[in-house]
């Protein structure tokens, strides 16, 4: 922690602001210029709230040293983090697709869609069975038996399956049939959740909030990675911001940003981004050329009569079009897909 | 649900929409002027995803036109909802006080600040027994051993309590001991959460998540109403925007806003709105000024010891004056506080 | 400027870093912990671009230690400014009205609403002559004709002119009209401009544009105040965030904060920040309570009819018991209006 | 325009309504439904402040049915816009690099860059003479004669030359030496100067605001427009968000927007959303794939010297593999770079 101390600041003031560094348990590195005191407090505490000197007279300013995330950083683990799940890894020089219904919605829908997934070259079917909506009318998913359905199409075309989970009580459920646990949007600060996550032995794809800073999504990591359970994937999937013309702001600046600070993967989800089908073409484009480690990608055969976001899906046709192009992008930049 | 053509829409699009709207069970009229074709589609479906309509050739835009909750609306119930709880009436004329500390500590702390709590007039103490941290590496909260306690204390003095609950199983043990169930900005769309605090016979507060629109906080509402609770209070505690100089933005204009569209009471929060212990009384004065229906106000009588958010409390001497401001204006715009 | 070392930061990249951070002509205090080196930088260049230090090799982190303002900082002047005008001052303990129309439309108009701002109390007539319109196919205004029946009717009431200037080519014209020059929101950041506004004798009110930082308003100021003229004003008009169901975010924090940091007056506008009649009083009251040292209030007697911005016109009946509201809400907190 | 007439609306209320929509000339289409009463209001009226029948008594919702742009819009001209300016092609199937310093800082300097952006394949030199600073205290641009340096250099690379214009004053100046005007992000809604810039025979780039919507970026480029000069050319350089690892968020979903909804030329700049050399060339590769038609790049042979923006510089050698990986990208999409 750095204290910058104000340009009037008393000889009482800046003595205060020192004793208390010292009973929070900090070593102080003093310099003083002609009209500048800064003071470094150096110690390990990652989660000291700075505010508390920052209310202190005499100081104007208050900079925390150390990222509040530990195990999620660079600092920690140089090296890429490598998440391997059966024959498929997610986190190196290979682009993985995840791709699939936004929800299973019937044996015959999810056979379908699987055969479409698997030709297509992805290596993970998604599809959800419990589904979060923002609205209490909506249809909420089919439970269990959607489960043992994408289970059985994933085997049948050699798929792994990533579904999202909502609460703790559904953990035992759905890890009898997931490879990979996904934890949504609105519950990335679920913290109960993410403690239990930690708990686990499968994988997790955390997905950034829609208004949660790339430091969040990282501290969110640090709560499965703290707790013992060190397969972790990032998700960027769009942030609100004024605009009106689109659903979300994809930020794909924070896949470079992440892959600086983070050795975790970071998958880009188009679909949810965008929002609407016929955007998912170029961002999915651009998320590769930027250098994401995976995509997510909805697709279904019939999006008239989806149950939940047809308007964001791929019809098969384009989908398997858009994967050619995104595999001449990969190598472009030396990745394969 | 309003479909505007484009200008160029040929006859086989506009009937193609026609038909798309007709089998999703919407009622038509046409508008066709020399150059714009409107179509008015009128049907009860609160939830329907307008992407359906939108994707479709031909069509420029469409606009919703039912608000997406009902049960939270004016339309619904026009007299303001006023949630008795014992002797404490919440959305009345009346503004009402919800002040303790962050977090419950130890028993001498939450005693000695209930004294004050009840000393300046509050009717309710706040408290945290289990505590959302964005660290895992931060404490963690007293659990049921600080309900207890803030129990004991709030009947010594006749208070109310209201506190955090983050998680289903969490829900019994703080039933045996709350007054309000409050759910946390983080946790405003953890759906499973909404649902089950739907089938409770204790009264809810939701506060608003950092990016949560005002439509989305009352979705939030209709969850927990539409699940059998009527006794939902809202609450406005800062949003996140691109200003740094603050920690969030408060948006005291969301007030008149929620005034307008639903009849369900509105708390506001400057503590967790500002962070920071200098901008709670200005705040606060402009919450009640704005027509707040009650204001929760973080309070520690040691602060700098606080084991969470001690340089967002009020010292009880600043609280205490605060509130006689407060009751000043509360007069000027005809209310008692 | 603070440097915060990598923890692996090698000795050569550390001697590197000393090295520019001399050559830029810092002087340099460095604290070396068991992890952590940490680099204070002492000099006085007040817009060293930071990221020249933050990409070189083994630079974790970089913070600013002086604010980028000056002139406009509560380092350089304690005591708040007062701007006096003829019999007016602004920034006192008196809280100060600006009222009137959007626009100026015609002789009867002005004069009409000239005399209702004067009945309320308000001393400063607002008015539009030159008018910014996101629209080229907009009402653009009156120009100078409007500029000379503003300057009349303020005459005939007692009442100072405040009105908008978008170019430098409009300041001498302007400058013969008018008590106080407003920059829009959109010119905030017109640096041109403000330059020109730093060279008049005529005080200067800066609206916050749009999307500005607090900290960018202040550099406006600055601007303003480095070439000469300091008589600047500022102005809290709403801010861009997410939500939809109003125009903009009214960022009443932002009035306490500017007082905090800087010695110059802010005025609020909840016109502007609400955009929509009934939400006026509510954020007019909440603005005072704030701290606000004053309030521009559009006003107009037949809004159905208005030039521009009729929608967010307060009636005059209503405006007149807005501002008897107005007077208690400042008793309450020790100033007059 | 729509008008949504609220549920429990009287006849007398829908009647005053419709009044108000005749009285302003718009031709009226009415769909009665159970519960919903909705007016179609027809007529061409395209900066009609739908306010004015928004906070008439009964209304519930009001929507603008024709977009606020014309002239820019995909309706009035449905092939995509080409700029051609001598050699040069902006906006057709090649895209087209502009590249070069943030300032023109020397004679050496810009012929060394200009040698550099013309081996690169670049055809458009870019630099400022005239600079938009945020501090008063900043490096302000040699202004003419950093252009007559510029256009030297431009002539003997055979390159074109953009830069930025900030005022009206300099056009005269700049239009000697320049091929495009380039308009600044803060001067997005200087419509004094948009309209001048209306009036040349000079194409001209108009950078997106900060905060600026899609919406208002189109309207910008609708004032110079509708003033006559029809070479227009948009460029998307990032938002500002809440995120805090990032200086701007850059919108690339921008670039498939406005190639649905506008004719006109989208040009990217990675260098001002980033703000940080390591994120320029993973961007500039997602902007390409994300259909941009161009990328304005800031490249620099000694970045740690340079006046202005050094750290968002890109080294010379960087820059020219950077090319090359565009160039298989440009391919991938089937257009040529």
């Amino acid at each position: 922690m750095v204290v910058i101390l104000k340009n009037n600041a008393t000889d009482d003031q800046i003595d205060n602001v020192k004793k208390h560094l010292e009973d929070y348990g900090f070593q102080i590195h003093e310099s003083r210029g002609v009209q500048k005191t800064i003071l470094g407090a150096i110690g390990v505490q990652p989660d000291f709230d700075t505010r508390k000197i920052r209310i202190l007279d005499g100081v104007a300013e208050v900079y925390r040293v150390t990222a509040p995330y530990k195990l999620a950083g660079r600092d920690f683990k140089s090296d890429n983090s490598i998440i391997k799940i059966k024959d498929v890894e997610i986190g190196g020089n290979e682009i993985v697709l995840m791709s699939g219904p936004c929800s299973i919605e019937s044996e015959e829908q999810i056979f379908k869609l699987a055969e479409i997934v698997s030709r297509s070259g992805s290596k993970i079917l998604r599809g959800g069975a419990f589904k979060p909506r923002t609205s209490p009318y909506s249809f909420q998913g089919m439970g269990e038996e959607g489960l043992k359905l994408m289970r059985a199409a994933a085997d049948q075309y050699g798929l792994l399956v990533i579904t999202e989970v909502m609460q703790i009580s559904e953990l035992d459920v759905i890890g009898k049939y997931a490879d990979i646990y996904q934890l949504g949007a609105r519950n990335m600060q679920n913290f109960a959740l993410l403690k239990e996550l930690g708990n686990v032995k499968i994988p997790v794809m955390i997905k950034r909030g829609l208004a949660a800073t790339i430091e969040e999504l990282l501290m969110s990591a640090e709560y499965v990675l703290a707790n013992g359970n060190s397969d972790v994937i990032l998700c960027e999937r769009g942030i609100r911001t004024f605009e009106k013309y689109t659903r979300n702001t994809f930020d794909l600046s924070a896949i470079p940003v992440i892959h600086k600070r983070s050795h975790l993967p970071i998958i880009a989800d188009p679909s949810h981004a965008t929002g609407i089908r016929d955007q998912v073409p170029p961002m999915a484009r651009a998320a590769v050329a930027a250098g994401a480690d995976g995509l997510m990608i909805e697709i279904h055969h019939d999006p008239e009569h989806a149950m939940s976001d047809g308007p964001q899906a791929l019809l098969p046709e384009v989908f398997i079009e858009l994967v050619k192009e995104l595999r001449t992008i990969a190598q472009a930049i030396h990745r394969n897909l």
